[in-house]
């Protein structure tokens, strides 16, 4: 029997590639040697729970790569090593294997597609976004554009985001600002300049995974702070640090991704508490928080902070184009002038085309009328998709019911598995995140994400429908199958 | 007795600020309560095999900072906690001091500014750049623009620029592409993915200080190999790897920056025939490749690399627009593999306006035409630069020759310190990096890097005439005062 580890659900790669990386290494490292037969596709399919024709894609790529050779009738055979060929550096063996990688942007999904947590390119202002470009490249500064520029960012946004942070109390005069490639580069900074490896960060627990792999990856060891359906649980978070002193602790304020809860203005004053006693720095990330589609915007923790402490994450991403990647960061000036440095070694600068048409943008007003049709079309979307979990799910599942942003979070009664009924979903044309992708120390095999923005209300409404009626089927299926947990206790 | 935890010899912190880091926190989580004692010196330091001086230290800095406060006689008292004072996080204290950094783009300099490599801003050819722009606007693929794009980069530019190195016989079927912000990120991501902590990269000695710097940030050991006229010294090179089993050598094999030297053909295979015999992986830095302005272009080291393990990094920057950050690596699937994997979690994607718009002026035609410009001013400046420095420098200076690229390398006679003459450089309206912003293992204190490619062959001239000026008065003046050194042994 081959060796072969069991395949990767999340993985990107489709499993007919990750066959053929297995056995591509099983080939490199000696272990399956020049001359042995391969099983017939049948039986690996077999062995593996896979469709025949998996292993038979797996098993032409690697002889396409000339590691394997097919005689009919008679099997395949090893013909070759993949460091016998002329590669001489044993490229397998010095990369560690790949992390799971979520799934990429969901591909045309015939019914819905909440797996990404992005607005819609249908609502892109593009007639808006054409004029401003057009504006920034006939001004007298278009040279200086083009031309290399500060790892702190492009000045003129600089200025004008500060300027706009101090107006509303968030910046102090002992802060400043660093623009990055997106929050997701905010967060690397982040953990490069504060977190030395083996320090412990607390994570919200489900967190985007984003935000776990850039500390992870950086030598931090997580611990995941469990999220009630107001924000993170304080409770939990005042043990969690006293039992591990962490060296920061990183947050969302407004429409945490994925559970879409927000702090309450009493928790965010709370949160503060807690974390100044212990000396616990705060990372707050707000990139959702100008999406308040119903009731009034609560401060940023970093607004309530008297110490200026708090460091601030935002992002034009989520209100308007993800595609130019344009963040900044709000904190102390000691701060910022450390992670300009490691901004500086990381990629020099933030391209600077894109800062200056969404400056353009934001100072001409349009950025201020995209943002409220984004409201508007936002508010419809999330009624959609609340009036449609209130309506479809099983009686027993429970959501989250955020007043903005992008994704509310279900949980499933037991025993359902939200990962292991995600390939249903995606036959009948409706994918999501499942709940694992954001864990961080606690299972959340029974919850999933949806993510409602990028889909029209029709589609929302339609996809939680086909979620709900595949959720109650198995929950029925599992309960006829054990009749005894529908039963009460002889008492 | 205190419950301190041993302190940790690895630490880049010093003793001292470890010491205080810990009672900090025993005040701040309430272990140690406001009034109460602290430990004598002397008994703190025999608890824990400390100096007494090491203690005193770490006392007066929690006194600075108002947590204890010392009565003579009597001994240290707990005055607060950290979360009372106004700022509670120590950002100076947790923060390393900041790295030399080199100074900024050149301001306007009235007679010459040789220290930054990047092309004149007024070479830009602003009318074309518009005319791009628009058209990528203007194209259906708008709206996928602006959206979330891939980790490996916007697809169209990924192929445009693998079937061009096809083309051209630089990647092989094995290899493939990773869109990258610039170079300075490839050599980051190059350095997250191969290099572990504390192992050994091999750099060309003097090198740019971006490589440097990116592999030294991530923890790598680095040894300097030194450079000759022609590129980087084999012999040097083999000893070095003999005695060091590096994990990789960086080489820049045309017009390296600082030094302009161009490695040989002969020199690139002998290269490569070392490498491979010890299994040392190559990244070939060749973003000044595109820029030959003499002779004919020499095949890259990734060209002529059989065995296709090469690592080739370009860009855009040097040729077109530096303000837009757009570079790119090829190298082995695997390798760009996790290279990508590092990427996404570093900041997702490259941002893609910039993408398109570079693709757009590539496919249009618009880049080789530019590209010629930029050639036919290149080589004026060039010759300008080398006619001046045969001209006026002092006649002990030796200076490198290069045929393309953006710098050249002086160095002065002994006893001349380039970096001590920058100042009275500068105050004659003249700036250039000294050498020991490229050094690595080897001082280089008596050269100099001229970047003559963002001036006008006028101002070359003129500016390298003050600078021989200014190293022929320092070189009459040191002899004047050390007549020895003019007189013959007596022998």
């Amino acid at each position: 029997m081959l060796p072969i580890t069991p395949l990767s659900l999340d993985s990107e790669t489709p499993f007919y590639r990750q066959l053929c990386l297995q056995i591509r290494d099983l080939i490199g490292s000696g272990r399956l040697a020049k001359g042995s037969r391969l099983p017939a596709t049948r039986e690996l399919a077999g062995q593996l729970g896979l469709n025949r024709t998996t292993v038979s894609a797996a098993y032409e790529l690697l002889e396409a790569e000339g590691l394997i050779t097919g005689h009919v009738g008679r099997g395949s055979f090893v013909a070759g090593s993949p460091s016998a060929h002329e590669s001489g550096i044993p490229w397998r063996e010095i990369l560690e294997p790949a992390a799971p990688i979520s799934p990429a942007a969901p591909t045309s999904t015939p019914v819905a597609g909440f797996s990404s947590s992005r607005p819609s390119e249908l609502l892109f202002p593009l007639e808006e976004f054409r004029e401003t470009c057009a504006e920034v490249i006939s001004s007298p500064d278009a040279q200086t554009i083009l031309q290399l520029g500060s790892p702190s960012g492009y000045p003129p946004l600089r200025r004008y985001l500060l300027e706009l942070a101090r107006t509303e109390g968030i910046a102090r005069d002992s802060d400043d600002i660093l623009i990055t490639s997106g929050c997701q580069q905010a967060f690397d900074l982040v953990q490069r300049t504060l977190v030395r490896n083996g320090e412990t960060v607390l994570l919200e627990d489900p967190v985007y995974l984003g935000q776990k792999n850039a500390f992870e990856r950086g030598g931090a060891r997580l611990v995941g702070v469990p999220m009630g359906t107001n924000g993170i649980d304080l409770e939990s978070l005042e043990r969690s640090i006293a039992r591990e002193h962490p060296r920061l602790l990183a947050v969302t304020s407004n429409f945490q991704n994925p559970t879409g809860a927000t702090l309450s203005l009493a928790s965010r004053k709370a949160l503060l508490g807690i974390t100044q006693a212990a000396g616990v720095i705060v990372i707050e990330n707000d990139i959702y928080g100008g999406l308040t589609y119903e009731g009034e915007p609560i401060p940023t923790i970093k607004r309530l902070d008297d110490t200026g402490d708090v460091v601030l994450l935002r992002s034009f991403s989520k209100l308007a184009f993800p595609g130019l990647r344009v963040g900044w960061v709000i904190g102390p000036r000691a701060l910022i002038e450390k992670l300009t440095e490691a901004k500086l070694w990381s990629d020099l600068h933030t391209d600077q085309l894109s800062q200056a048409v969404l400056l353009r943008f934001a100072e001409s007003g349009r950025l201020a009328e995209h943002r409220r049709r984004m409201l508007e079309s936002g508010r419809d979307r999330l009624r959609a998709a609340l009036n449609a979990c209130e309506l479809y799910l099983p009686a027993e599942a429970s959501f989250t019911r955020p007043r903005g942003g992008m994704s509310l979070w279900v949980t499933l009664p037991a025993p359902l598995d939200a990962g292991e009924l995600l390939p249903r979903a995606e036959r009948q044309g409706v994918t999501y995140l499942p709940g694992r992708y954001f864990a961080v120390s606690h299972s959340q095999s029974s919850s999933l994400r949806i993510s409602f923005a990028g889909m029209a209300p029709d589609q929302i409404r339609e996809g939680i429908a086909v979620l709900g009626r595949i959720f109650k089927e198995e929950l029925e299926r599992v309960r006829a199958h054990s009749p005894l947990a529908e039963t009460p206790a002889m008492v």
